[in-house]
C-alpha cells in the first residue's frame, strides 16, 4: 500500500479528528491544508518557502501538466517531485474538474471526454484510463479518480447520471492504476447538492475500498450552508479509517467548518489567488491591502504571524508593492496567506487533541465576524 | 562626510582598481554591480535573496518613488532602508534620466522641468532643489545630482547646452543638499559622445569636489565601442580618490570593459528585465531558456553557479515556468542573473588584486564570444 492512515484522536464534541497520513514522501498531520501548485509551482512561492511554512503536501493539476510541459517530459525528469524539486508529498487531481470547467468541452461519452486546450485550442481526449496513465507518469503520492464534475445548479436527473458515470469510471480507474504500491488512488464522491445522491455515492465508493476519498463537486457556486449540509450527510458514510478530502475548499471559515464535519484534507487556489489581488487572511480578519487606510500603516500585515512577510515588512510597504504591481508583493502575500492557513490548521489539530475544538473554531471564525454553522449537525 | 573611499589596489595592466567604499550602511567592495530596485523593490527578488547573493548596495529611483508611494510617506516610514527592509547601502538617482525618458515632458527651463507622470498623466515639477529635497527625504547613502540627460544621437550644440545646464544644476544641488553628513552627493558627468565635452564636464565637476562621480548619458543607443572611447577620455580626469559610477550599464561584457577603464560602480535593470523575459547570463554564455533545445535539458541553468536557482532546478523546469508565465520563473532567473553579475565582479576584484585582470576579463568575455575592446586604451 502506498499510504498508511491512522486516526490518532477523535474530537469529543464534533466529527473532527486528528490523523497521521504516511506517504512515500513523508508524514502528513491531518487535518491539513494543501497549497495548490497548478503548473508544477505554487504560484509565486518557492519550494524553500513551502518548507519554511511547514507544508507537508501540495496539490498539482494533471490537466495543466498534461498540456504543458507534458507528462512524458515530467516522467523523463524523474517524476513531478524531482521536476519541481519538492520533496514533500504531492497529490494530483485527475483533470476531471478542469476538463469540465476550464476547457471548451466537445463531447462526453461513456468512454471519456474530448476537450480543447485552454492554451492553444488543440483537441485532446481524457478517459479514466488516460487520466490514470498520466497520473502514473507524474508520480504523485496520491492520485484522484477521473470523475464527472457537475456545475451548480444541476438538475437531479443530470446529477444522478453524472454520479453513476463517475462510479463506473471509478471502477475503470482502479483497474487502470499501474502503481498502487507507490501511489494511492482516491475515489471521488459526487451527487451535486442532493443528499440521497451524496449518500448513495459514498456507499458505492466505500464498497470499492479506495485508500482514501475525495468529496468533489462542491464549492461550485452553492451557498456554504448547503455545502456543510452535504458534508453532514456524506461523511458518516465514508469509512472512518480512510482519509477524507474536501476538494477545492480553502477559506479559513470553510477549513474550520469542514474539519468539524470530519474532513481531513483540503486544497484551494484561493489563498494564493486572492494574495495576488492584494487580499490577506489574518488573525485580525481579512485585510484588503489596497485600501487607503493602510497607506501609512507601518505595522505588520498580521501582528500574530511569524511568516517572512509579517516579520519583515509593513502594511504600507505591501500596499505599495501591490499597487505598483510588483512581483515581490505577490510573493509576500502568497507566503503569508499559505502560512496563515497552515498555522490555523496546526492550531486546530492541537485544539482537537486537547478537547477544545469548538472553542478554537469560534476564535478563528470570530476574526471573520462569523460563527460556526449548525453545531448540532457536527456532533460525533 | 557620509562616505569614505579607499583605493586598495591599482591594476598593473589596466585602469581597473579595487576599492573599499564605506557608507553609513556598511562596506562596499568595488568594482561592484548594484541591483536596481526601481519601485523600492528589486523586481521579483526579496531582500533576503539580495543578502544571500552578497549584494552590498542597491539602487532605487527617485522619480518612481516620488510618484508612488511618495517621498513623504517613505520619510514617515523611517526612510527608504526601513520602508523596504534593506539594511545594506542604497543609492538613489535624481530622477533626471526618467524625467527626460519615461514621462511626457512639458517644458525645460533653466529653473527646472515640468513633466507628466507616466502613471496617471498628472503634472509635476522637478528642479535641482526639488530633486535633492526628495532624495534627502528618501535617505539613501548616496544621492545623485539632478542632470539633463541627452538622447543619442544628439547634436553638438544641444549636447553642450545640456552639459552646461547640468553643471549649473550641479552647483544648485550641492547648495540644496541638507544631509551631507549622512548622504553623499555625486556629480554627474555629461557631454553625450563628444570627447571634448566629456573632458570639460569631468574637469568642471572635479573642481566642485563631489565625494563621487557618475558618468551619465551613455548606453542610450550609441555603439558600445563609442561608449568605451568616452570612458577612456573621461575617467582620467575624475579625481583618483573618488568613486566613479557608470550609470545604467549592466551587461557582463560592459562590466568588464568598464572596470578596466577605471569604473568602480555600475547599475542596470538589464539582468532582472531579461530574466523576466527568460534570458540568463551564465558562465557558459547567454541562455535563452525558451528555446526548444532546453525542453528536456535536466542540467542546471549554469553548471558553475551556486545560486538557489542553479542548485535546485533544471533548465527544463525553468523553461516550463517561463513559458507558463509562472512568477517563480521570474524569481529564479532574476536571482540567478544578479547572482552571476555579483559573482563575476567578485572574481574580477580578486583578479585585480592578483595582477591577472586581463586574463580574467578575457575568460568572462570568451563565454559571450567576445574579447576585450582596444586593450591599449585601458593602460594605466
Amino acid at each position: 500500500m502506498a499510504i498508511k492512515f491512522e486516526v490518532l484522536k477523535e474530537c469529543n464534541e464534533t466529527r473532527a479528528r486528528v490523523g497521521r497520513l504516511t506517504t512515500p514522501h513523508g508524514v502528513i498531520e491531518t487535518p491539513i491544508f494543501m497549497p495548490v501548485g497548478t503548473q508544477a509551482t505554487v504560484k509565486a512561492v518557492a519550494p524553500r518557502d513551502l518548507e519554511d511554512m511547514g507544508a507537508q503536501i501540495i496539490l498539482s493539476n494533471t490537466y495543466h501538466l498534461y498540456l504543458r510541459p507534458g507528462h512524458e517530459l515530467i516522467a523523463e525528469a524523474g517524476g513531478l517531485h524531482q521536476f519541481m524539486n519538492w520533496n514533500g508529498s504531492i497529490l494530483t487531481d485527475s483533470g476531471g474538474f478542469q476538463v469540465f470547467s476550464l476547457s471548451s468541452l466537445n463531447q462526453i461519452t461513456e468512454d471519456g471526454v474530448w476537450f480543447r486546450s485552454h492554451i492553444d485550442g488543440s483537441k485532446h481526449w481524457f478517459s479514466p484510463e488516460r487520466a490514470i496513465e498520466i497520473e502514473n507518469a507524474l508520480g504523485a503520492d496520491i492520485i484522484m479518480a477521473f470523475d464527472e464534475c457537475t456545475p451548480y445548479p444541476c438538475d437531479y436527473d443530470y446529477a444522478r447520471a453524472a454520479m453513476e458515470r463517475t462510479h463506473r469510471w471509478a471502477i475503470r480507474c482502479k483497474q487502470a492504476h499501474r502503481r498502487p504500491e507507490s501511489q494511492a488512488l482516491f475515489g471521488i464522491v459526487q451527487g451535486s447538492t442532493f443528499a440521497d445522491l451524496r449518500q448513495e455515492s459514498a456507499r458505492f465508493l466505500a464498497d470499492l475500498d479506495f485508500p482514501g476519498y475525495g468529496i468533489g463537486g462542491l464549492s461550485t457556486g452553492e451557498p456554504k450552508p448547503l455545502m456543510y449540509d452535504m458534508l453532514e450527510v456524506t461523511v458518516p458514510l465514508i469509512p472512518k479509517n480512510k482519509p477524507r478530502y474536501l476538494m477545492g475548499i480553502g477559506s479559513p471559515d470553510s477549513l474550520m467548518e469542514g474539519t468539524i464535519r470530519g474532513i481531513d484534507m483540503f486544497d484551494c487556489v484561493l489563498p494564493t489567488r486572492v494574495a495576488r489581488n492584494g487580499t490577506a487572511f489574518t488573525s485580525v480578519g481579512r485585510v484588503v491591502i489596497r485600501n487607503a487606510t493602510y497607506a501609512r500603516d507601518f505595522s505588520p500585515l498580521d501582528p500574530n504571524c511569524e511568516c517572512y512577510a509579517c516579520q519583515n515588512f509593513t502594511r504600507a510597504y505591501l500596499r505599495h508593492l501591490i499597487k505598483a504591481k510588483e512581483i515581490l508583493g505577490y510573493q509576500l502575500l502568497s507566503i503569508h496567506n499559505l502560512h496563515y492557513l497552515l498555522h490555523i490548521m496546526r492550531g486546530l489539530r492541537q485544539a482537537i487533541l486537547e478537547d477544545r475544538t469548538l472553542d478554537y473554531v469560534r476564535t478563528v471564525l470570530a476574526s471573520y465576524d462569523s460563527e460556526p454553522y449548525n453545531v448540532a449537525g457536527c456532533r460525533p
